[in-house]
């Protein structure tokens, strides 16, 4: 449900003329801000690895933003989602401790924002049931979200897990009555079927889902020190539970290129761009800017300035998330108490679906 | 999962060699009557209409029979199964009402057995996730529990849900740990994907699930009053709740044929074998026998014999029936407690299943 990939050059000024969906976006990130009170955002990242600098710029820092804006954010850790591409979930606890470490750090603040697991709500679950009757097995072997994961899974065959995905994925939305989505440009059609779900259960049953709206965000293509995109199950990444020093280990590893003149081009030197769109990011300033202060000193001054603009970024970040590593019993009863608000608002849609559809109880 | 087609002649003497199935559940019989405290049958009917005689003779006895050997029954109201082959659920309350009449007039006793609905189990309905990933899109295509949904259905197209059926068939099995699944000859391929899920979740995860067994049940042919299979969607059925005189202009109304002369001869007389064969039935005597003695009295004595052996096999069952109806509030409160049992069994498998996967919580 997070991307990196959206908006390729999101610094740059815009050109082209804006698509109906970003106009859409644009209108209602307007009716949010005239009353933030009343969205609430259902948003996510899956444990199957450590979240990175991509997420930060991409996703992070803007549910921060919707948080302290006054939304209602609701951040899943969709748990059972990690067993739909791959076999087994490996160091599911793990990688969930890292999100619970990563989220506090940033700010998510426990008392106003929700953290929890797919496998820790059943009434969400159970929702995939009547959800599943509102949809045809045809329009799931076309459904785009399905042909992504069948194209990025690591198993030979499609599970029935798999190909039920978006259905799960409606259900993760609409047991909290989720009506905001972040989504990047690309994942936009994997909202559509949420929407024809919830258009379909009102149609038959009577009013009762929103059909949830798509928040393009604005995601700046960072990427990985291979110079492919920036992947938390690729070993290309800047985690942001990565220490200074590590995260100057990795930069210096980065791809670059031949020309020892630093330049922002995206189009025609992808690696260097990246490195200088990073550190811009870092430094709030205009990557050209950026590039044509390190001028001539080559790939070895870029990456001292992309180092120093994110350990110095990152520097009030790390120290917090030492702080909450020390007290995990306190990271985990923020999941808990998430978990249990999670379950409240499940439980009611529940409750209203079953007596929606007659005498289900 | 219940049947009235199984075993066409069970009153007849064997004369065909025993199946290898057929040996297997003369087995379980065995072990069953040996220990019947260490088995758990999962059992039930959909909430689609009202049951009848094949019903009781096809399934609903052997309940009780199993319930007062010893062994913990439990009665599956698979409310969300009506929705996999029709657009909504109608008249459900009624139907599941009916339902809890006939199962406590027959003997169903709350305080050894449970009845359940499946909407009120979220923690079984979770198990559908895990339970997915174990399957593939291509075995539920080649399901012979979805090519008969998908034959008997009434919708157009094949719904997610009716795709997943067997796959949620095997969390109703396996949330409470059932063992002993009784069907039909007929209905054998329809636990098999159960077997194989919970064979593949203890090969992964570690030994947590029994691989079922079937029961087969000696279903008598009782055939519906225009001469086709008895169902309770269809209008052809003599059901459990009607009176003894509705039951009479039932019976009255059957097909038989232009031969005054009654014989028991399912092969080229099936109409009237069916009426003999449900006085023999109810009168537990043999069906030459009774359809001698009715000799060339011809449809309408032998429509008689038939009503009074009905009503009376029946009598106390109706009293009893009576009397529950007066108390809804007593017969839903059994309901309510079946649930809360149900939920309890399938919180507790859930949990074991998390903890089996590893950290999912």
């Amino acid at each position: 449900m997070t991307t990196t990939t959206a908006e390729p050059r999101s610094t740059e000024p815009r050109t082209a003329p804006a698509t109906t969906a970003e106009l859409r976006s644009a209108d209602l990130e307007r009716r949010i801000a005239q009353d933030p009170a009343g969205f609430r955002v259902l948003t996510g990242d899956r444990p199957t690895g450590a979240l990175h600098l991509g997420h930060y710029f991409g996703s992070l820092r803007n549910r921060v933003r919707l948080q302290d804006l006054g939304v209602d954010v609701i951040v899943l850790i969709p748990d059972y989602q990690v067993i739909t591409d791959r076999d087994t979930a490996e160091r599911l606890g793990e990688y969930t401790d890292g999100l619970l470490l990563d989220y506090l750090a940033l700010g998510i603040d426990p008392a106003r924002s929700t953290v929890f697991t797919h496998s820790a709500v059943p009434a969400l679950n159970q929702l995939m049931l009547p959800f599943l009757s509102l949809v045809s097995v045809a329009e799931l072997n076309r459904n785009p979200t399905v042909k992504d994961e069948v194209a990025h899974s690591r198993q030979s065959t499609v599970s029935g897990l798999m190909l039920t995905y978006p259905v799960h994925q409606a259900a993760d939305i609409l047991s909290c009555k989720g009506d905001v989505v972040p989504v990047g440009l690309d994942q936009l059609p994997h909202l559509e079927l949420t929407r024809t779900i919830a258009r379909r259960f009102n149609e038959r049953y009577g009013k009762l889902f929103p059909e949830p709206e798509a928040l393009l965000s604005a995601a700046p293509l960072l990427l990985g020190t291979d110079g492919t995109k920036m992947s938390k199950s690729r070993a290309n990444s800047i985690p942001l539970s990565a220490t200074a020093d590590e995260t100057a280990r990795l930069l210096k590893g980065a791809t670059t290129d031949a020309d020892r003149h630093i330049t922002y081009d995206p189009d025609t030197r992808p690696n260097v761009a990246s490195l200088v769109l990073l550190a811009a990011l870092c430094l709030e300033r205009d990557p050209h800017e950026v590039a044509a202060e390190i001028g001539d000193g080559g790939a070895a001054a870029l990456k001292r300035t992309v180092t120093d603009a994110v350990n110095s970024h990152l520097e009030r970040f790390r120290a917090r998330r030492a702080e909450y590593a020390k007290d995990l019993t306190y990271v985990r009863s923020v999941l808990r108490a998430g978990n249990e608000r999670a379950n409240a608002l499940a439980e009611a849609t529940l409750d209203e679906v079953r007596e929606a559809m007659g005498a289900f109880r």
